[in-house]
């Protein structure tokens, strides 16, 4: 059976992606993103789930950090997961009864509509997770009468819902990856998705409108782009790129070669299945077909047959 | 005298930015970044100092998200402080003795190394800000031993720094900026820097491209790209660029207003001195004067005066 | 009245452009397009009627090479004409007989299928044009028994059609422009015609990309583009554009400002209407009220009004 | 021995051309470009040699619309041929006795400044080319007193300088290509040439920037295009591009393979050593070895060796 790390402890949205991702699997839960995504490496664990963004936080950074550096790994799957909170506390709390409550710092922020009017006096305690907030309101004589997490955690922790579906918005989802130690890629479905890290080469005026072309000229589209900190000094980034396509596909083979050889290092961070299902447009001239065409086309007038 | 909002309490970097950014001001703390933001809007201080982006962590998204909806305000001053931690304590302690940390998850992240090294075991608990984990430490009772937090803020606090300088690294540096309620961007001095938050008319491929091409043209260089949710779902963002030059600039009033005809919505967020004083390297034909030309010029081949 | 001036002698079909552009003017033939053109400079036609391409010849390289010299001239208006050529011959001639064929070496190349079908021993002789060509026949004793020209031809100098319609294709079309001297282009239409002239500041690589991103940049659709040599040696050229629209849109007058700024030289050669009243497809943002909120818009966030 | 074609008669300038690429040819002369072109074809001469493009005339049209149609040809190399005119005429002739002048139109052009000056009552007749013109001045009983042509012309056709180096310009030349029937490009000298034709797929508003976007995505820098109309009708153009680096190069490859897919047709026209032997100016990434270096890369991310 394949053990699977994730973003810890029971009870995290992390969990739940987990679940619904690898169902059969044995679940590692990891004090952070980074322990579980070492423990992949190491070894530990045959994979890791993580988030990798959120509809409403954005970026999940220290996943965009910790696949950017360090030993590779793959991303082999990606899952689109509805955010719910629920204001979870001990058996017999009541809601005007709740002074002090924890939670993570996101889940404070897309519940405020809800804090100020249900609870305006509440004091809000940071956490490292919204399962590690649930964990600490169960712990006999905690200084916290409720937690605001995911449904799960209640169960996990033995805590009631006081309130559910407590965020200000009901459309809120969060992005995670599956990711393993390297290996080949899990084969083109029509409708994949490919993430990829670079960095520049220089950071000349007009580098990153470069970059972007190498993907355009080849017809292929971005869905997503994050510049993040290199760590040498304020003005200096890197990118992530999340675009559609498979890497065995022609043009995405073609783009991100590309950016090999202009950029000072790509890497790869994996080919996979859309969670939306969504094929791309393919631009005239950029099936795989028509690149194999070029390709013979090629040859044959390098080689005087034509 | 002028009164100044900051992310406090008493004691972070922030209020280290503001005395340096503005020495003479009153400085009126805050909770939180949108906290010292809405005092601008609501009169209640002339200005806010906020972080805007570290060298290591990356963006602070609470401050690009609350510039870019709610009540206009302008940058209009920047500060690139060197991020310096200690290991703040009650006098008397020592570090053999330290089992509980508290500080902030970047700082803790920071300082990662030292913590390997000399507190292998401690514990490391997340605080809204090394200033208050400072504070926490200095609560009698306190279950915390030490605090990671600026050397600032043991003064604050009356504590003693156990270690200093303890991040992993010595050249990071945190970006701040100042904002005022609207009004005339400070004049230019030649060396100056642009923000702006642009949202797309519609996400087509290669409206990234269509973005970047409307500074390029004008030969505007971008200095940063941060994208954010637009909280719509996954797959939906809109932009904070800084780019060199003033909004004074005909070159820069000219690619701001391609911006404008193109996207959705284009906000201003100020042109202001760059703290490091680089001047840019201007593209020929794109000065000011080039463009005075320019528009006499076209004034006389539309009038026929040629 | 106005008079005009044209490609002459009497016959050609700039004459018939002429008669067709300005049917009331005065018309004054001239042995070739500089000679027009430096009547129109010069005073003696108050503009000319000369030919820019020709659907199977392409360019007119003459006129080309004129219009971006010398004292500036303006294009203001243009015409297509199909061409039709007769074989027009002395009266009494049958087609059996002809044996020396005079013509325009572009007439020659198009009627060729009717030369091979119909007179495949007969020598073809090149005439400066075609009406030329007619009237050489016309002269007593000529040595040639045949020309191909224009049916207007045979009119004026007394021949008669032995073979109509001898053109190998029917949908050839000439475009002509009518010139004046510089002053006020005629009002937009809505759809209208530019023509410049440009020259590279130094012809480094991209410099031709760079100047079509000036155009794409601000939606402005080229219709023709013509290179040719500035006479310094072969490889290098310079550049005639068409575009659609006008110099009084926005849209138009910031993209030709734009090449102004950083080319060596442009020079307008005229806003007109076009012959084929084809409006452009506007792209988003580039129409001259979304210019006007743009500037606006400017204005206000440099002065602090926002 | 080796037989090619060139555009005659004896003692034109491509005669001369010819002299120097295929010293020790057998010389076919034909009476056209197309003339020779078809020779080629049909299997009469093992090449031909043609002009190109002059630099003060530009293009030599008929050379680049055969080369654009009919059967595959192959150009092998080129020339650049200073263009020098004499005034030639028969035995006895003096140059105050002249009247009229026979040259071709090109000749003519060039050398209006010595007409203008030493000529100014002088008729000036065309003929197909310089050559003709001389010969046309050799017969017996010709009603022209010289021609303007080639010195090589005097040789041939018996006739005496009356004038040497009349041209306006002493810095004119002509560039020539030797063409063979398709087989293999000469190999690559580091110095290369490459021209192409492409059909464009749609004439949509943008498709010349994306063409020229396959070259300098690559790289691959233009040194010259031209356009050409495709016969049917005003405003239907296909292009021809010459262009630094040979098919065999792999930034080459892949940019004609980028606008073989997007483009309607690519007919490659061949790769030859330049006759300037500049050698190009490499942007990063896209040597032979970087190229080769990223395919690698790719094979193995493709795999899952990485």
């Amino acid at each position: 059976m394949s053990k699977i790390a994730y973003l810890g402890p029971e009870g995290t949205f992390t969990e739940e992606a987990l679940c619904r991702l690898e169902p059969d699997a044995e679940r590692l839960s990891c004090p952070s993103i980074p322990a579980a995504l070492e423990a992949v490496r190491r070894g530990e664990a045959d994979g890791a789930v993580v988030p990798l963004e959120n509809s409403l936080e954005g970026a999940i950074t220290s996943t965009l950090d910790e696949l950017a550096s360090g030993e590779h790994l793959l991303i082999t799957a990606e899952l689109l997961l509805p955010v719910r909170f629920s204001l979870l506390a001990r058996p017999g709390t009541e809601l005007g009864y709740v002074k002090r409550v924890i939670t993570h710092q996101a889940a404070h922020t897309q519940c405020r509509g809800f804090l100020a009017r249900e609870l305006p006096d509440a004091v809000v305690i940071s956490a490292a997770s919204t399962a590690a907030a649930a964990q600490e309101v169960s712990l006999p004589g905690s200084p916290y009468d409720a937690a605001i997490a995911a449904p799960i955690a209640g169960e996990r922790y033995g805590l009631v819902e006081v309130a559910s579906d407590i965020g200000d918005r009901t459309d809120t989802e969060t992005r995670f990856v599956l990711v393993r130690r390297p290996g080949p890629p899990p084969p083109p479905t029509g409708a994949d998705r490919t993430s990829l890290v670079v960095f520049l080469a220089d950071d000349h005026p007009g580098a990153l409108l470069e970059m972007l072309t190498e993907f355009s000229v080849r017809g292929v589209n971005l869905t997503r782009i994050e510049s993040r900190p290199t760590g040498n000094g304020i003005g200096n980034y890197f990118f992530h790129f999340d675009f559609e396509g498979h890497v065995a596909d022609a043009r995405v083979g073609e783009a991100i070669s590309g950016l090999h050889r202009v950029c000072e290092k790509v890497r790869f961070l994996g080919s996979y299945p859309r969670a939306d299902r969504v094929a791309p447009q393919i631009k005239r001239g950029t099936t795989d077909a028509e690149y194999a065409e070029a390709a013979e086309w090629l040859e044959r007038i390098r080689t005087g047959r034509f």
